[in-house]
């Protein structure tokens, strides 16, 4: 019996082979937020706890009071099963329905106040009893290969196993909240460095590089605002914005602005001299809707373009770009980047626009239009192993089915041919990009 | 014989199968510019005249004067039937085609020069002759049960069933035009209230609230620029340029934006109060090719984003606000609003955006991003009854196409629970959003 | 054995039927590239040469030098060969494989380092040992029947049959690189005229326009980045900048704009005059990625509307604008556009945009929303002769798919009816609309 047993298969026979060939293949995921202390779920509010079902929820009606985090995890837990059925329609939905089966044997098709006893009751058998052991159960059904982890840069990165749970340098604390309380202080509590100016500020960056790449950090990782323009930093422009975000001072927009450009343009400096991929997210503005549950705030603003990242791409054509866009409608601006960029590479499909329709619709273009050793098939974004599975299962599904009607049927492809391709989308390049290199080594592309 | 007995049915069995059923349901449609005084067609000239085949026909090289209301009714007609040819490849088409058969057993499957005039005849033999025993007849076939109207602030809400043709308050004058000659005359003579500053003018609009709830009106709707961005009305600021424009001085830029920001906020606070939906339609700019036909001359600019309207559906959290945008490509962004905010509500497929294949794209991200509670399917935007038929079963059709592929096949479902899924978005969640709500009553969502 | 028989049917019966009878028919490309001193290549390396080929396999990692223009023609083949693993996936290998197949007797799937030398001997004895011969086997093969070039201002127009590969005045260096060193050499040389000032540039204008017509052209065109806006020209604010850019003098960016718009207008009123469709082919960013190949450098900024261009399809109702959009997502705008305005005309889907899945959901859109005597199906906008059949042949696909699914299948029509509207679209309307009309003429729309 393979891993994905529960998840459902393509009508189509054809797909349905590729499907089930991609089922016994590992699962490579360059990003998630699993924490590596705690990697799957110890109750079934961690799962129910999950932003997407919050969000939905709340936005189908149910008060974000009712997931408070005050509240005992079954009382939330059983909160939030009373709204399931508003929203189970959703492809979230049925990632949730994927879960129940494959790792605590549910067998009905949707979750409602009757049936979350039960299913509260087997997975906490499962989770909390077990404890690292499930962990290793989870790890292993869904036959994982390496997930990464998103750590801030004060992550000590220690107590796991780092080729398994792969340290990622995440830096939007760095790039957009410097002058932020705390953040300084924390880099200087991290590295040791006494950051006072823009010269000790790079010492420290250097430092925090140092540190994740000796701990075995294969990527950094940024999510940015729609408004960001990255720009060549003008060290001497930027000195006095960055001694006063530094010092904790109030910065002008413009001000902020230099600031931002700045630390972003050493973080790249940083992954060309490390040999590190720099993973862009592009597009989110955060807390949009300041009432919504934790993790259900933020939104974007669709008039966004790569074209804002031309000279950043033609600065560092060194450092490989794995790219996302947040918008649905930007997609195909991306596949026309990494088409011509060498070193833009499109990565996963993202928070809004994953969703099999927005998925499907990206994946036929980036088929036809990308060469096939750039396309980084999928990541999870998961926040605790049991969603890696599901997820990837849902992928699995739209690759199989756009590879066998656009492959096989459409160009005459055998199944093998098509299989191929899967491989390198789901395999092959994540591994190979993601890989470690040394200081000499060129990047992937 | 169900109604749609003319209606082309889906050619897979499991989505035909859906669509029969839904065929029997009855229609709540809830916008639509229906006259209430003389909701069917008398001739077919009130059919053809729909600004969709003037504008495509003139687009295809008639002149504007081949359908000036100067001519007589059959002239026009005739005329305009030795252009549709050049448009019968379109989705329009195919609702003239339907109506012709279904309203007045018309057979060919075009209609031209050598065909308009025997259907012209039927046409006649039945909308004129019957008067309103033929509103009756199509209300009866096509199996209505609410027709939302779109009325203008100072429409008399006489003389009619307001259960059947629901009045729906209508806002563009107020909020665009409050400056131009006639507008606080209208106003004033609508409310008796003597408007001359920003106090009495909100005096005015509570007046045109009470009498439109009180004769059963069920929504306020509004269309807005794409330049147009909600902002916290701030009253002090407003004062002087909307006295101002109630004097109806000319206007600075600013101004202008100050009095359509202020009045649009007081509308909003009107509809918290009121308990009455806010239907946004977002995007159209109007004569934007002036010599058009009439009804045909208003574009939109793509670079559009809900993002401006963050504010509004902060601070209006009890209102709920059924958006529609008309920029096809936008569709995605509304997908991820309706997805966090609980007050945003997906609404229809409008004007530019009601083509199958927009429809098609958008609806199954709908389908599988946002909390099925929240979907409100389609809606005519008809003049006339007849096309409200034709229309929905073009929506119902894309719908029952939508849920056999991706419910039933994708996602296992059976045909039971993919009819409970089109019963919500087609015929419940209309009703209960659109329920008239006591001033205590929380709103829908 | 018609033309195509090397290309890919469609797997569906019905699509496979219209595809048949399409391939029968002759290819009308009002967009090329093609040089009519040597439209067939010589040598695979002037195949393999194509941007398409070339830079794809730099953006997945072959070095510029690769194909350097200094290499022989064999050792830039064999070199581009080792990549064509990379980009076996993309739509451009598969236009690759039809025409070593159709042409050149070739039967493997694939082109790799072992079978490119065979194939390399192979068209080298067909295009070079047959030279003009080859040129016209190509020409028979294909079935073509015009193919429309793009011709300098400054070219002679002389040594070929016009009616075959047909001029096309093109405009780029006119309108945006007036005031670069050579641009008015040029066009003093081409036209006889001493230009000093916009009366006299505007009277080289139409001596470029009397040669063009005069020698068969049926076209103006010219690619427009996306902060361009056409608008009125004001001769008289125009009169110091244009005579500073005729000067060759340094441009402030107002300057820059004002003599961009003023020229453009003009081209506009000699379209008009001249009554010659003007194709605008939006959105292209020059030089985006200096790095690149030949070819390979250019982008584009997705946030672009056609609402920028409103001004000119007014004030030009008597002139014919083919419009080709570059960024994906702006094709449904371009719907909408050509929807109202009759002298606007959907052209073809452009480079970034000519990508099946791009094509596929812009076609379908456009015929259910666009008069069908104003779609414009397809143009190869290639260099080389042998890429007009299977870039026409994927469209062909495309077209045959969609009609089967959405007029067959979907709305009950005959094979015959669709064929109907596949003609229209790939002949009639080409041949209609880029006709040769006289002075009174009026245009085709």
């Amino acid at each position: 019996m393979t891993a994905d047993s529960h998840a459902r298969r393509p009508a189509d026979p054809a797909a349905r082979d590729l499907f089930e060939e991609m089922s016994r293949w590992p699962i490579f995921d360059p990003h998630s937020h699993i924490d590596p202390h705690r990697p799957a779920a110890r109750d079934l509010d961690e799962v129910l706890g999950y932003h997407y079902y919050t969000e939905l929820a709340h936005s189908s009606g149910m008060p974000a009071e009712a997931v408070a985090p005050g509240l005992a995890p079954r009382a939330r837990a059983e909160n939030l099963a009373r709204h399931l059925g508003a929203i189970d329609n959703t492809v979230q939905h049925s990632w949730l329905i994927e879960i129940a089966r494959t790792f605590h044997g549910f067998e009905p098709d949707r979750i409602g106040p009757d049936t979350i006893g039960g299913l509260y009751d087997a997975a906490l058998r499962e989770g909390a009893r077990e404890g690292e052991a499930w962990d290793r159960r989870v790890w292993e059904r869904s036959n994982l290969e390496a997930v990464f982890l998103t750590n801030e840069f004060d992550d000590p990165l220690e107590g796991w196993d780092t080729t398994r749970y792969v340290p990622c340098l995440r830096t939007d604390d760095l790039v957009l909240k410097l002058h932020q309380p705390g953040t300084i202080g924390r880099l200087k509590k991290a590295t040791g460095v006494d950051v006072g100016d823009a010269a000790s500020l790079r010492e420290a960056v250097v430092k925090l590089f140092e540190r994740f790449v000796s701990r075995g950090a294969r990527a950094c990782a940024i999510s940015l605002p729609p408004d960001f323009a990255p720009r060549k930093a003008a060290f001497k422009r930027a000195v006095t914005p960055v001694r006063r975000a530094v010092q904790g001072l109030d910065l002008r927009p413009d001000e902020h602005a230099e600031v931002r450009a700045t630390v972003f343009w050493m973080l790249a400096e940083c992954c060309a001299e490390f040999r590190l991929p720099f993973d862009l997210m592009i597009g989110p503005i955060r807390n949009v809707y300041p009432a919504g549950v934790a993790g259900g705030r933020d939104l974007f603003d669709r008039r966004v373009s790569l074209h804002e990242y031309r000279e950043l791409f033609n600065h560092f054509a060194g450092v490989t770009f794995p790219v996302s866009t947040l918008s649905p409608d930007a997609g195909a601006e991306l596949v026309a980047y990494s088409w011509i960029f060498p070193n833009v590479l499109p990565m996963g499909h993202w928070w809004y626009s994953n969703v099999p329709a927005f998925i499907a619709a990206d994946l036929k273009a980036r088929l036809q239009a990308v060469p096939k050793v750039k396309l980084l098939g999928y990541y999870s974004d998961a926040y605790k192993l049991e969603f890696i599975l599901p997820k990837f299962n849902m992928y699995r599904r739209i690759l199989a089915e756009t590879l066998a009607e656009e492959g096989i049927v459409g160009r005459g492809w055998s199944p093998e041919r098509a299989l191929e391709v899967a491989k390198v989308v789901l395999v092959d390049n994540p591994r190979r990009v993601f890989a470690p290199r040394g200081p000499g080594e060129p990047s992937a592309i």
